[in-house]
């Protein structure tokens, strides 16, 4: 994690740039009530190899239906389109023929030689308001910005903070870079929605990489939790647009392997910044399951406890309560032995052969009052691991989530 | 469940007396550092058969593995005996040993016939203070009590409220009665854990029965979330002693039925009972899936959405967010087609096809501030259904978890 340059909380979106080849900026559009940046276009010249993991949710947003769709056939990509204010889900066949009508609008107007995807985040089941689009996408495209950082700008909602990551490689064939930028502060936002996604690398990329860009999503931005809900609307995307004239294929085994070792901890570093800056937030935790059966029990493992509200309220009372942590275990079918668990907090051993142990409760209760905080397991069952980040569950997470529409 | 009886709120204690041959006391025996009863007995003469049903965690406290040894061999009780103020729950061998010495106690100084079960609520990881039980059964044993309510007082921990229930049957061979009692207002506590349910009855009832109190269990107190964590100590115990000179296999096949139904609306009650008394809840909301491919896919739908903080603070805020309840439902991997799906508050159909409907937003919320809530679903994927009841997320959940042993 260390090696991916995270942007501080307040300056992140000066000091951030896209790698060569792309640019992204926003305008307000009049999509939200105010009069924030809220359309926007991530655009690269040439086109991007596009790879894609969306929401598993059976009710996918018109949007996610439409990147599909436009994966599923090519994979190159000239714009992302990207909207808040109105998440266009659950809005039926008009809401995908819409969708599908802004993008055929930026792909004519501004002659793409390659598809067009759209994402979109914000209140469900409201027709997306298809005319300021359309009217936005040509400001956008009479706009000559070079700001070109804007564009995560127009995909915030109820984020305090801007997700920003970037890293620069210096290989024997040249320079290569990725940056990336998320949004996300609940797995659903009271009244907008989704956790979005976008890394962009100027090294090309082969078709097959799909596979561990999935592992890398899978170990990020799937294993944050900061309520346990699924948006209709979450996307993750990567684009690789070759700009640098290097091919990932072309790169040693070393720089190959450090080029996907760098690019999975850019997308931890995005995942947990979403999670310090979950809805009503205090602190995170990672939690970090080893020994266990399989991959499949560690994870399972790490999410329950990850999701349980008495282990996030625990945390907000900065209270090192292995009782909760250890029946969140307990609830799931997991191949392990009660006698046979380890739960460390903040580094302490508090739980071991099924009791507690007997540690410096004010020291720990001391460590806990740090901003991040870890939390570790030993399951003794096998040599799986797995990570997870969680927050804490605090009076804040209720007040945002219970004045929705009221 | 309108059959079963519900005492009111505050008055239950007066009006609620066991059925035949049972009796039930307690006193304050200083386990809890407060001076309310925490030791009490159910006692059955005769002996009644014993039926449970216990929690799944795989951390499960000394008492619930006592309880499953006694049970897996003969099934007459003479006693139970419980605690709150002490789990004894990762108290290891130790913990086995006390609680055995505990129930050996009680059966020899009272001559029990049949064997003693013990169940324990209170701070997990103590050891139970075994002098203070032994002493405290002495005293059990030399009170002449007329109070044979006051047992269920001994099980209460955060509860505000006791949770009572009661059944008179006039069937062709005499009176036959059920009363049951029960306590817990979250899944675990703050710093007391579980649910307990005792339920009695003068019949005699079949070893076979087990497997129909199991299914009742399911139907109510499993069927019920708090905030979706599962104690280490949760049990119901279903006791039949046969003291009113009839047998269940002596009933016809209506009066049987009839048992049937009104015990498993007792069970029922009991478990709304605990739900509306949940930790900082202002309402109690049923959740009914009807239409589901499966009675497990009914289940889980429900389950999701009882479960989800979304939905549980939606309510809390009196906001028919339809879009909650359809994202915490596509969570899961049900046999669903997301246009096909029916969501009602409150009996006002809000979400259909895929899409919301146009309903009167200010009827609805105002039929919301009810005190009881019903959310409906229809999957329109087959003939199974499930009920589920939760409480709202409050901030006084907040507040009351994140202060333990601060």
């Amino acid at each position: 994690m260390g090696a991916a340059v995270e942007q501080p909380k307040s300056s992140g979106k000066q000091e951030f740039s896209w790698p060569k080849g792309y640019r992204g900026w926003g305008i307000a559009a009049g999509i939200k009530k105010n009069s924030k940046p809220d359309l926007g276009i991530l655009s690269s010249e040439p086109p991007a190899q596009a790879f894609g993991v969306f929401t598993r949710n059976a009710f996918k947003a018109a949007p996610v239906l439409q990147c599909q769709a436009v994966l599923a056939g090519k994979n190159t990509v000239s714009h992302i389109l990207v909207n808040s204010g109105n998440a266009n889900a659950c809005t039926g066949e008009r809401g995908l023929s819409d969708a599908r009508r802004c993008c055929e609008y930026l792909n004519e107007k501004s002659r793409s030689p390659a598809a067009v995807l759209m994402c979109s985040t914000g209140v469900i089941g409201e027709f997306l308001p298809v005319d300021k689009v359309l009217g936005g996408i040509d400001r956008l495209l009479d706009v000559n910005s070079s700001d070109y950082a804007e564009f995560h700008e127009c995909i915030l909602t109820t984020d305090k903070v801007e997700k920003l990551a970037e890293k620069t490689f210096h290989f024997s064939l040249g320079e290569v870079r990725i940056s990336g930028c998320a949004k996300g502060a609940g797995m659903i936002q009271p009244n907008m929605a989704t956790m979005l996604a976008y890394i962009a690398t100027d090294i090309a990329l082969p078709a097959d990489f799909q596979a561990s860009f999935f592992g890398m999503v899978e170990r990020s931005f799937n294993s944050i939790s900061v309520d346990g809900d699924m948006s209709t609307n979450d996307t993750a995307i990567l684009l690789a647009n070759g700009a640098s004239g290097i091919a990932f294929v072309d790169l040693n085994e070393i720089e190959q392997k450090t080029f996907t070792k760098e690019l999975d901890a850019l997308c931890i570093s995005l995942a947990r910044q979403i999670v310090r800056d979950g809805e009503g937030a205090t602190t995170c935790i990672q939690i970090h399951v080893e020994g266990a059966k399989s991959e499949t029990e560690a994870k399972l493992a790490a999410r329950t406890i990850a999701n349980s509200p008495l282990v996030k309220t625990a945390f907000y009372g900065r209270d090192p309560n292995w009782g909760r942590v250890v029946a969140a275990l307990g609830s799931q079918e997991l191949s392990i032995h009660p006698d046979q668990v380890d739960v460390y907090f903040c580094g302490t051993l508090v739980f071991t052969q099924g009791m507690a142990t007997e540690y410096d409760e004010k020291a720990l209760k001391e460590k806990m009052e740090e901003p991040e905080l870890e939390l570790n397991l030993n399951l003794y069952a096998g040599n799986s691991t797995w990570t997870y980040w969680t927050c804490d569950l605090t009076n804040d997470y209720i007040n945002i989530n219970a004045s929705y529409r009221s």
